[in-house]
């Protein structure tokens, strides 16, 4: 078992894994990896409009609904674990003790990978935040000083995930995964989104269109693969190779 | 045999390739590809001081000297084959009907990837130019309607290769190729480049500081791979995956 | 009738204009400008897959079907007028004669905007040169020695319409449009271009999310305007206005 | 009165909003727009050097100082309303409550379009917080979850005003205003600054110069709007309209 | 005399020197330099608007009055040398016999340093051309093999002059350079350009504005020198020092 | 004595100063400079991988043999004065009274140039954030309100030194320094540095491969300076100059 392959998510709300990498999630699941969800908050406050416009609603009661609808999507993802932080949102800021805690999952999982959000987000300084603190605990995670003893981390990939309206985020993907074959699993993650009930066909067409790039980066006109449905990642570290 | 890979480069002056890629080459060729080499020009009025400054010296004379040691190289990289444009350098420029040439040599080797110059040289207008067309053939390549019944090309990487003085050339490799296995072919090509010797050991350490960062980036200081040499590439296209 | 606003769109080859602000072309024609179209190409050589595939195929014979598929897709829009330049593709370069009669096209129209091409494209170096072009030739209509006598072009805004692939290219659209009430005949329009029925249900997606993209950012979840499809530009020039 | 237009400055130091837009501001205020600048500091400490120089000067004389200089400033621009909110400069911080502070007053004006400082400066990284900060606090007035019951920001334009060493800054203006109009007002708000004497005359130059940048970029030679005054500002996020 | 420093300025139009780089000519003039300019064109076609609106103007005339305005204006700085290559302009593009004939002159005067044009400019592309000609002629006389016996080009630095609207441009000053000795022979020299005007003062207050620059950099608040007139450049190359 | 120049070095941890900029110490130590180096923290957390590796280590020891190494450091470059603020590292971060215990050390030292690390680094977020900390104090340090009565901070230069991978921080050169007259002596420092031995070698490749672009960019093959050992720097701020 200590052979098993590992991925990290780092969400900054409850349901950002499911839109921005659910296909990557339900894939490597059915790779044989154990693929840990990590939920700094809730996304209570700034996530959570179709709640708040309910009549007698209060913060524990959105954090619960919006707690179980992340669980039902990492069901339907078939997610190895999900963990919540519980560290609130808008605006979204780990205390050190906070940070440390992440950086325990991090060291608990060994992730063969990462995966967060985009560098840039003016509409979403969570976002940002949360790739900076993503460096920052990869960091320390990495330090053979921070708690002495443990194993420390290796060095996976950070990848970044697909933020909203890309282009104004500065995020190029340099990789295009072919979901086609859990896309039904994503499709039913994201469906478990109530409350964003306008983003279903929306995440259902960026990953056809996405699916459309991966054609034409496998071949194009002379023969690319017929993937349907596709996600995209930015990496932020160079990967070692040994064939080009 | 319709089954064996194959690689191309695309080298402005008849040294580059050398310097830039010899490890990549000698190590592809070694994996069972078939790699190609086309050299636009032999870099004899820019790239042959040593030569020049030779009494009786012509331009034949040089460009005689700087296809040998090009063959020489090659033959140390046991590159599968080598072709010289001869279009002149300092500028280099090619017209349509050398363009339509280069178009030929790719749709005769069909690459599984390719490589190039970097985008931005202040140094020196022909890699820059180099790599715009390498950009430009690839899609007449890609072209159904030229030379229509051809077997058209499919949509190959083109990896930058490294540039001198790299950060003056914005150049940012995203992929680090362990070439410890053929440095000994490498630095047989390199000392085949008489004219530069003084770039010898510049290459020599550039190799070995790429290896570090192969280490660091393959695990660091939790156990990355032990590469002693190393070439580092920049992607231009996003690469289609199965698995992160 | 010197009142008429007008509008131009320089498009490398004969199908851009269709996919990349059909919206634009016929909602500004409904708003009582004139729209002139012109094409560099037909795209006869680079994107005209299907047709090649056909057997008794020939340059001519493309040129002319993919002339009437573009003349269609005018109607469909309600262009004011379309040109072909047939200047060739793959690659495109225009001589100094063909780029001054693009010049007395602009002159002739005296566009209150111009549309073209994104600035970087590596899958496709003639949509790059059409857009240097376009900045070419807006400056020798704006040249009072260029045919003097001439009326001189003003300072028009260059829209640079969406790319494919958008992130590859830094394309970064700051201007929304709603061209949700003209979405039926882009559509008609898409459905003229025979030959690439792959891209018909892509580019209805990619309205449909640039739809969500002008939701959020004329108020969001605060009231947005309920577009339903939408087309995103990057202006080229600044904007002088009277009210922020 | 609901019908009123608002307009939001956030302002690191409290001369910041007169050199910077006081043009925009006057104009507004014009255009029956009410306009509220919220100084988050008096630039006590590092602004202030004439004062300091000053025998007997103490913080609290400083700020007293600047804050009448600062509502001088303000009735010259005839500002609808003008709020310290002396959070402290050199550096700059807001604590929680203080951010959540600037909210209110966001979601009590409910801006129409927001002016605040550039992305980067060298110079002063209490601007540079203060860009940031904007971007928080704007997506937290978003937020439903924030003080539910109180009426949410929809999404205002956030334009960054001219800051001082522009190229610098890596500011790039995409609209420039013309205040001619208003100059006078503007020239009135600048000599309210007596201890910033030497900065009057550069920022009249500004002024005319970024006027002929209006000219340019609304006809040029061919008939530029002759706008005497100007001021230039980018804008964070993309506009959405209905004609180009 | 062989120890005589020297200089090269290489200008588009032949007033591009005078707005640009006067300043920094005759300063270099005064310090013992030999600075020779190189007019490519006399921007006879698009920089001669208010020629053209007279009547009875012809391509011959506007050349002959646009020479004689750059010579008066050279001889107002002292230039040691100008010469016109007459090129055409709008747009200007070089043969490569013109290009030789630029490289004779760099080998010839031997600059320790060059002047020319930014690298971007959407406005006007043969300030594009320029620079990027710039890098192309300086690589050539560089070149051993070019008529080979000729003393080649060490590295002169490359700095970027000042362009119109410099934001626009993505021109970033890295060098100010305090003018104000010979302010009054580059105001004499701006002044023989009767057909630019409307340029006269705003270079004036550019000028003014850019020694506020060299002040705020040569120590600010904490007694920076007290340029009155100053000229910003960007270096494309590295600087090889002895002391930071 | 007062007319001693100075400067300051700001490394995150205390070995930064070595490998980043130990010839420049050494240089200007030998010029005349006074050299003051701050360590933030020990790099005992993160930058202490061996000794961790080692049986019965404790935090304190750490530190202490990470002090005593850059003691040695500093002796061998003939440092003037290295003080250690013990901030801790992994994640480095400084309270507002850390913050002006640095501004205290940059007006007592009164810089002549300051230098510290690279703006970006994915890898170490300790290193972005002290380049950030630097423009923080400096800007603090130039404040009149800061303990008025001080001798405020002028304006001096802030060279980032060369980071680790330097492709991948963004970081561009634009001044070689030559040090192989103190080479020596930067190599005995490095050699005080036994914990990362690794390094040893792959930093004296840097300095001989930057002595490579040292000879280049004064003069190249033209007779560049025969420099055998060199480090880079990229200035955050413009030069103020009297001649070009």
């Amino acid at each position: 078992m200590s052979n098993t392959k590992t991925a990290l998510v780092i969400s900054a709300h409850s349901a950002d894994f499911v839109w921005r990498c659910g296909g990557a999630i339900a894939l490597h699941q059915e790779l044989g990896y154990y693929v840990t969800v990590l939920c700094l908050s809730y996304g209570e406050r700034g996530e959570s409009a179709k709640l708040w416009k309910q009549s007698g609603m209060s913060l524990e009661k959105v954090k619960s609904e919006r707690k179980a609808e992340a669980e039902a999507a990492a069901r339907a993802l078939e997610v190895h674990d999900i963990q919540f932080l519980d560290c609130g949102d808008y605006p979204l800021e780990l205390s050190e003790e906070q940070k440390f805690r992440v950086v325990d999952v991090i060291r608990d999982v060994q992730p063969n990978f990462m995966l967060s959000h985009s560098q840039y987000d003016p509409y979403n300084t969570d976002h940002m935040y949360t790739m900076k603190l993503s460096l920052e605990v990869r960091m320390i995670a990495q330090a053979w000083g921070h708690k002495p003893g443990q194993k420390v981390l290796g060095a996976p990939q950070l990848y970044l995930f697909e933020p909203h309206q890309t282009e104004q985020m500065g995020w190029k993907p340099d990789t295009f995964l072919d979901i086609t074959s859990v896309w039904d699993k994503k499709r039913a993650a994201i469906e478990c989104m109530e409350g964003q009930q306008h983003l279903w066909d929306y995440y259902t067409r960026v990953a056809q269109n996405r699916a459309n790039h991966f054609r034409r980066n496998s071949g194009g006109q002379a023969g690319g693969r017929a993937a349907e449905y596709a996600e995209g990642f930015q990496s932020v570290f160079p990967r070692t190779v040994d064939e080009l």
